[in-house]
């Protein structure tokens, strides 16, 4: 595999044609951004470009879609380009199986990349691969448009939380001036809203149920919440609400470790865990099989609920001596 | 009142000798942040400086609190400088009475600033008083330290929703990345987790009450939260858990208006107004005595909570179909 510069990927980008832009399954909104701002910049140099996605995009993220997004132009790719996506594996079965092993340009930004294209261009310290693709952007003969600026900024504050995280670097909130400079009409504070403060009644009401689960441990340095099957169907919590719980029990104050265990079928939990500072959650979840970034990483455990929560305590217990 | 350019308002810095620096009552990041910043950058001037403030720093603001803080040297004050505080009455009684028809500047961000100094520099364009600190901390002969990127930044952050407002612009992207660049040990994500992700388990009680409380109005466009005295002794909350309650209502999906009603004596309600995007809040309150910026602004309404409630709906009613 061969690792590109980013002015070796604007060469390369030049040169393709017939792209198809693969971005990872459970879409969110870094790789929906740089997916469909990668096509259109590509469409800006007279190529023919689409995004992929193994599942459908999710309604909140729907704003990023162009009007003419360029699926009603069927055509055989001559290049695949997949973006935010650490693994062929995460792009989903129905993607993978076709295009997985043909990939001939990653863009990425995690560290934890597994070579699988051709050609890679991997920056670990960029927030979000939008913050890539905005500097792609600024060394391609391409005019930023609105809908541009708006995909480059969901992608770069979706992955900060918000700049909140210390993901947002120097580069991320200069990139974020001059987007705002040269878009001046996009509804950045709009987006915002959409994406981090607004909540549906249903989701507000788990949320009433989570603060009265959530458990305590580690002289409450480790919150636990637990979703079990039973807890879901007691409650009438619709799956699809859960999605970014993941944070939530790290809002408590004076809590280093949160852990969520969701049962996605019987006796199958699947596991996040998120570190406020201290503790290295990649390294608990690499222990059990799974994997991730230092303050964000999960796993997937088979048991039953206690039997998980004791093995996940038992595994944090360990990790924590060593902090 | 003389109004003042940037560089004049550094020459006036230069040019001054024994400061006490005033920051509004119920003091914020903002306040805190800008009054310490300044405190620093006129010491390393090789002035003396205090800052003074009515209200006691709140504990989760105390991080900013420089370990030297000066106010063991005590001395009468040559000029008075206040920062942040949009009218002399927001000084808070004592330090009004002593201090508020003597000052002799006042930097500020907020539009409704009311001239009350001898000379202003003021910038409703700044996304807060801490941004204007920056860009004199940049012509000023001084050094950046790392207390001052922290106190700037905090203070930027805070009043920006972690740069999730409008008010956050290229301008303050631009100089949040250039704090990071020049003190890069301080710990911007530490803050940030302070002060936007962390709750108390008190404060995620009272969250579980809001949310059974909430009112819908207006097709669920207007969400009222009411925290009468009876509220607040039926569920024995503690009044200093519900600092930063005034964003709540707005958080429902769909909602344009969030109000928020404190009964602070019995029969008399403190109104927060919160604006989502269309609703121009500051009018409706100004009808009622109050005043603010357009997304947020507030009032004082005295009657029963039925009484205030439908003198609030009747407003927003009428601020609704003209918007």
């Amino acid at each position: 595999m061969q690792e590109l510069t980013l002015a070796k990927t604007a060469a390369w980008l030049k040169e393709c044609e017939d792209a198809y832009i693969l971005i990872h399954r459970s879409p969110d909104g870094d790789c929906i951004g740089a997916g469909y701002a990668l096509a259109e910049m590509l469409h800006q140099l007279g190529k023919r470009a689409v995004v992929l996605c193994n599942d459908e995009i999710p309604k909140q993220y729907q704003f990023m879609l162009p009007e003419e997004d360029g699926t009603a132009a069927h055509f055989e790719p001559q290049c695949i380009i997949a973006v935010d996506v650490a693994d062929a594996k995460l792009l989903g079965s129905s993607v993978q199986e076709h295009y997985g092993s043909r990939v001939d340009l990653c863009i990425d930004h995690h560290v934890s990349n597994v070579p699988y294209a051709k050609a890679r261009l991997l920056d670990g310290a960029a927030s979000a691969a939008c913050e890539i693709l905005y500097r792609l952007s600024r060394i391609l003969p391409v005019k930023m448009t609105d809908h541009m600026a708006l995909c480059l900024y969901t992608g770069m504050a979706t992955d900060t939380g918000c700049f909140q995280y210390d993901n947002a670097g120097p580069e991320t909130h200069r990139a974020v001036a001059a987007l705002m400079e040269m878009c001046p009409d996009v509804r950045y504070a709009w987006i915002n809203r959409e994406m981090f403060a607004v909540k549906s009644f249903g989701r507000l009401q788990l949320d009433k149920l989570l603060i009265d689960h959530m458990e305590r441990y580690l002289n409450d340095k480790c919150i636990l919440i637990c979703v079990s099957q039973e807890f879901l169907r007691k409650f009438q919590v619709d799956e699809a609400e859960l999605e970014g719980i993941a944070g939530f029990p790290l809002q408590v104050e004076g809590a280093e470790i949160g852990i969520t265990m969701k049962e996605k079928e019987p006796g199958k939990f699947r596991i996040s865990m998120r570190s406020a500072d201290k503790v290295n959650v990649s390294a608990i979840c690499q222990r059990l099989g799974g994997g991730g970034h230092v303050k964000a990483a999960g796993c997937q455990v088979c048991g039953t609920a206690d039997e998980v929560r004791n093995i996940l305590l038992d595994a944090v217990q360990k990790e924590w001596s060593n902090a």
